[in-house]
């Protein structure tokens, strides 16, 4: 075990390699293959289908972003809906907000779920015991077919990329269907990937966002290990427009929650900042809905 | 070669690998190992010492951010020093300002500037030949030793990190003798590492440019193939804050030079919000000077 690497295979041309301290748990569930490992660079490191997940190095920079944006651009977030995230880092940031009064988590694999809790248990920290968490081991767009209307104010979606398991989150039904669970404020934030290195993805899920919602925009994170500079995350409103916010606002917000001075990625400044895009992602939005 | 790849030696324990179209160069300049070759996914790329340096698919967001962000900060920067940079690309963005009378290029490897010529000549475009420009093939601390006080508005390092050929553009005797060749309103940037990788680089810099420079500072830029997160750029001014700058005032100063729509990655937001760090960037900065 003296030199052992493990590569990710996320793309057919390039490929980020970590040398491995240990191997903790190889696995394939009826969903996936599940890697957890120890490496040498970035702490423990979760795969799924040989693609990087999330590492407890850097899982502050995407978890953060994905979480406290949605939640201060929304006024008043009581309800919330997750769907993926099985290694619990969304669901610990949805709780850190003390307004919210229900974090519903719907994962599909359950094994997921598990060899977190087992392996990576500083990522989700207390938040699987929070009287306000629910934890169901589900389908994400069976749960959301079947959601009442209007029951969530904010819907995070933490799923793979647009292949294998994850496929069904990025369809016109999903999406359909999470527009009409949302509240008449409601957002909704899902990952679009890399658009360096996956142009379209964010392309094509826009517009099948624009169908559904009268605003639908992007926000940006550089994240470590996803790799090839910004990654965007997709956030569609039913309210108002999610660009364009103030400053000072969502600082008052944050100190109100306790949240300000605490993280490590997300600030006032940062959270409003990452809407202004680089022209080379920006093209990618739907021009009439950017 | 239907399975060539290349692998960066940057890290231990971390690495980086591209399928290789076609190598073009391999060579031992006098300083350093220079490859470079042709990649199915990022285009050319340049290696000097086994450490990616630029590729033709993201040259842009490096060179913009180096480049425009300290001479639209600077009120009026006729007389540029860029040091290192002998790919020729940010020779290629000074001169796009029209404002620039004379760029001094000072590279202490002739063979990267042939090599870049020969295999990268987009990069560079049309900037070799531009009459404002003078390049040097020589050593940077020696030239700036030598160089008049008061000779420059900005300078610009391109360096390697800190080790092997590069590693005297990160000491005191340098930055002293920058600090003496720029004009009261001068300032410095340079390229400080991925702090999520290379923690020590923009704390330790920014302590030796604090020695000389009223002002330190740090912005960042999300370059995919310098991977880890954002790269920092490190500011260092002798007249006013680089910081908090105005958005609408550096919007009229872009569209006056013919910059404004054109660039990939720059924009006046994004120039103004680089300098609102992560507070995990943010704590390697000297705190009374930030």
């Amino acid at each position: 075990m003296a030199d052992q690497w493990i590569e990710e295979t996320l793309y057919d041309n390039w490929g980020q390699r970590f040398r491995v301290k240990q191997e903790l748990a190889r696995t394939t569930s009826p969903f996936q293959d599940i890697v957890v490992f120890e490496s040498e660079s970035h702490g423990r490191v979760l795969l799924l289908d040989g693609v990087v997940q999330i590492t407890e190095g850097d899982e502050f920079v995407y978890q953060e972003m994905l979480t406290h944006v949605p939640l201060f651009t929304h006024a008043a977030p009581r309800n919330v809906l997750i769907i993926g995230a099985g290694d619990g880092g969304v669901l610990r940031r949805v709780l850190e907000h003390p307004g919210v009064e229900k974090a519903v988590m719907v994962e599909i694999d359950g094994a997921v779920i598990e060899l977190s809790k087992k392996y990576l248990p500083n990522i989700a920290g207390d938040a699987w015991n929070d009287p306000r968490a629910e934890v169901i081991v589900g389908d994400g767009i069976d749960y959301v077919t079947r959601a009442a209307d209007a029951s969530f104010d904010a819907i995070i979606v933490d799923s793979t990329d647009p292949i294998g398991v994850g496929e069904v989150l990025f369809t016109d039904s999903f999406y359909e269907h999470c527009a009409r669970v949302l509240t008449a404020e409601g957002l909704i934030v899902n990952q679009c990937g890399v658009p360096f290195m996956q142009a379209d993805e964010l392309h094509e899920t826009s517009l099948r966002r624009a169908k559904f919602f009268p605003h639908v925009s992007a926000y940006v994170a550089a994240v470590p290990t996803y790799v090839g500079g910004f990654m965007t995350l997709g956030i569609a409103s039913k309210g108002k427009s999610p660009a364009g916010q103030d400053v000072a606002a969502v600082r008052v917000r944050a100190e109100a929650a306790g949240i300000l001075g605490k993280t490590q990625y997300w600030t006032p400044e940062i959270h409003v900042g990452a809407f202004n895009l680089p022209p080379y992602i920006a093209k990618h939005l739907p021009a009439d809905k950017a």
